[in-house]
This record gives structure tokens, sequence and C-alpha cells, in this order.
């Protein structure tokens, strides 16, 4: 049985333009502005995270005092540590969001400590954000596959998912970080995951590098997963492959389901306005097959 | 039950360089033989058609004449019409393509007479196919949408598709000229046609305009379909939408079903190669998500 609702949480404002050039913070409030318009109810708006390492995101503070609000949107935040929650939370963040990877190597790699170090080290924000009852969504990366180490075991995938949930996270994102999986595979990792970690409470992050995404995530959608990440315009290039498709665009997401008669309280036109607006102030075109069709 | 082998018809140089800027004649060669050469068995080289309305496929002709031919590889023309069909019997071609629409207003527009006038017209053709035994495949637009009409029954697509098969097209091609299709109805159009032509009958040729293409043959794969239309490079832009995509690329298909364990026998770094070279003389970056990924 497929969902009769899907909730989508909009990754572009961050995931997305964190890969991209950097734009004004007027772009960002304005982009921001829209994708609530546009009937999405769930935005990730920035990363605390330090300049140095991402530089696109420095001013995530501002962004999340200076926006407007609209009733009924959670707008979230990145924290990688205790400091940038800590920021999240003085800047008005609904809810933040910790990571940990499937994949050994690209934990090494990427932020320098092996899988169960990096997830330890989120136990005092976990701690704090109940005390201030934030809630804190769990990211799993490498979910499908590793840039170093090729395939990921979907046990693996299950141990980590677990621990976040475990930990407090409320729903856990599964990320296939490199876009490399297919729709056998989507659903034996799901499948896998689902018997540690209540199915309602996983996310699909699913990646288009390779085109896959949709055909994987409606692979996924008969087996009690509701909810999809996706990236107005497909902002967020893949930082493995110059040139190539990162994020799933939310438009093509929502031109599928909706075409399937599942709602999403989205409306596409606007959508596809935010996407093509963003597209234009970072100088190229929507990535959204769907954008493209309808301009 | 998702079939263990699928048949791929490479449809790039001929539905795909139709809709692209004009290529010389030892391009399109070249593009023939490398698409040979990575393991596809199906390729649609040209269209003896009337050069003032497609001057793109005018040197068909000399295409099927010089081409080197592969063994087991079978070159396809498509045929609007009895001279049609001399001229592509006269240039050796190994199988031909006919063509009607599911769409009445789609028939009155594009060649301007009805549906069933246009099959009609097929009748000597298919006789003098015959005589020659020479196979021909029929193509059926618009199964899940049309540009004028919206929304096309199945029950229509399923009496154009009997129509064709009856005639002795030996395989109908279904064929989402515009890539409206998403995943449930494409299940339910097949549902229909299945009824009337035997499933192992039936290709699908899903354009990817809205990004749904693989989705929508992975949501069919388990019915009993193994034939699959695509275009390397994505080559053929969708003609109702500037920009826009058109013909799905045979790069995502065939990483999608190598990806579940579905042989092909096809060279996915060939095929990428073949494609990324007909892109650079078109000077576009090609419309392969999976090209791009590799290259």
């Amino acid at each position: 049985m497929m969902p009769t609702t899907v909730s989508i949480f909009e990754v572009g404002a961050r995931d997305g333009l964190q890969n991209e050039v950097a734009v004004t913070t007027q772009a960002k409030l304005q982009l921001i502005a829209d994708l609530a318009a546009s009937g999405l109810t769930r935005i990730e708006a920035g990363s605390f995270v330090s300049p140095k390492w991402v530089p696109q995101m420095a001013d995530s503070a501002d962004i999340f005092t200076q926006m407007p609000r609209v009733k009924g949107v959670t707008y979230s935040a990145l924290t990688p540590n205790l400091k940038g929650f800590e920021l999240a939370l003085a800047s008005g963040a609904d809810e933040v969001a910790i990571f940990g990877a499937a994949s050994e190597s690209f934990s090494q790699k990427n932020i320098n400590c092996s899988i169960d170090e990096s997830i330890e080290r989120f136990i005092p924000l976990m701690q704090i954000a109940k005390q201030h009852s934030i809630p804190v969504r769990g990211y799993v990366s490498c979910v499908l596959g590793c840039p170093y180490e090729g395939h990921i075991e979907v046990n693996e995938v299950a141990r980590v998912s677990e621990i976040l949930y475990k930990m407090g996270c409320y729903e856990i994102s599964l990320g296939d970080t490199i876009g490399v999986g297919t729709p056998v595979n989507a659903r034996r990792m799901v499948e896998a995951v689902a018997k540690v970690v209540p199915v309602e409470k996983l996310a699909l992050h699913f990646h288009d590098t390779y085109g896959q995404a949709l055909a994987n995530i409606f692979a996924c959608l008969d087996m009690g997963i509701a909810t999809f990440d996706a990236s107005v315009a497909g902002l967020g290039g893949c930082p493995y492959a110059k040139g190539a498709s990162g994020n799933l665009a939310t438009e093509d997401l929502v031109y599928m389901l909706h075409g399937m008669g599942i709602e999403t309280g989205i409306d596409l036109n606007k959508l596809a306005t935010a996407g093509n607006n963003i597209s234009q102030i970072i100088g190229r075109k929507s990535a959204s097959k769907v954008a493209n069709a309808l301009a």
C-alpha cells in the first residue's frame, strides 16, 4: 500500500546551497520565503558549522533571526556539534539535525574519526536538545554506497540508524550520498533498517547523481515510508563528480507523487518558480526536469 | 518477477538525432558503429521520411548503405509510408517501424488524418514487408498523455496497439511521447494493453521530460515487459518544451538494470563514451546523468 500523503523535507537552502556558489543572505531569505509560500512545511534553512569548512553557510544565524516565520512551518538547522547547537538555539531554529556515516572510510576522511566516535560526540548535544525540547533529526550518509569503500552492508546502515534513533532522534533520514543506489538495493536497505527502527520514523534522502532517485523512491513507497528529502531545482551538485547531479529536485518528486494521487500540500508551479529564481541567481539552469518542462 | 535479461532498442541515431541540430553522415556512421561496439543489438539507424519534414534524416539511405554491419545487430528504419519502405528496403534495412497515435488530436495535428486512416495507409506497406520477410515494429505515441488532449484513455491505447499487432507488427512500442506519465498510470496502461496484445510483444518507449521514465519502467518491470527503447546521451530534446529533456538516456536505463542484476549485454562505459562523443559534436553536455557522473 502506498501512502496517501507524503511529507517532504526541503533541503535546498542548506544541503543544496552549501554545494553551490555562495549567494547573498537576501537571496536565501527570498528562497526560504518562496519555499514556505509553495506549501512546504519542513525547511532546512541553514547550518551552524565552521565558516572555514562551509563558507556558504556563514550567515545561518542571520537567516534564522531575519527570516519571516510562516505558521505551521518548521525551520531546521544542521548542527555538527554542541557549539553549533547552541548557536542554532540562540538563533531560533525549530529543530536541528545531526549525522553519522554508514561507511567507516567516509567518516574517517570526512570528519577524521570513526563512526562510533562521531556519534558519541553528539550525546551532550542530544541532552541539551532534550532540555530545550528541540527535536533532533538524524542523517545517515552512504546508505547505498561509499565513494571510498563502494559497497556498504545494509546491517551497518541498520546499526548506525538504530544508534541514532535510540539516542533520541525523532526521525532517521537515510542518505544515498553519492546517488549510486538502484531500486532493488534501496528496498533491501530499507527492509534491513526497518527491522530496528520503526519504518514510519524513516525518511529517504536519495541523490540523483545517476538518475535513479525517483525509481528508488517509488520502489520503497509501498514499504511504509512517507517522508522524503529533496532539494528545489536540484540545488547541490555532486562534490565527487564535477558537473554531475547531486540532490533530487523537489519538483520532480512532487510531480511523481501528485501524478499517483499522493498529496504533499505543495503548489508545484510556485515551487518551480522558487527553484527557477534561485537557479538564475546562481547562474545556471534548474536541474529539475519538471521545472524545465513547465517553463 | 522481474526479467533476468532485458532487450534495449536504441533510438538515438534516429528518434534522437532527428530532434537535434543536423550532424554529418560521418558522425552518424561513427555513432552507429560505437553503439554496436558497446553491445547494443537493436539500433534504429535512420528514417525514410521526406527531407522537407525532417532534414536531419535526409542521408538515411547513405547511412544504411555505408555503415559497416556488425553480425547479430539489427539495423532498423522508420518508414512513414510505402515510398519510405521501398527506400529502406533498397538501402538494406533489416527491419522497419510504422506508427500510430493513441490521440486523435495528435494524429490530426501531426499527420493531418485520423488515427484509423493513418493506420489503414500502412496496409500496403505491411503486405510488401511480409513478401520480403522484413519485420515491422509498431510505435504507438501519446500512450500516457497528449500535448493537445491531455489525458488519454488506456482503452484507446489498447485499441490502437491491437490493430497494429493484428496487422502484423512483431512488437508494439508504447510511447509516452511527452513524458508526462507517472508509475501508477504507466502500470494501468500496460495492464490494459496486455489484455489485447501478448505482454512479451510489448516494449516501453518512455520519455524523460519530467524525469519519470526510470520510475515508470521500474514500475512495469515485473509485468512481463522486457524490452525498452532509449536514446544514448538522451539525444532528442522535447520539441514541445524548449530546453526540456526528451528521450530517456540509455546509459541511465542500463545503469538501473545492471544495478538490479538484470543483463543487457551492454558495456556501460563504452556506451557512455559513444554518447559523450556525439554530444560533443552537437555541442552540448550529455543528457545522461550516468554519463556525467562517470566522466
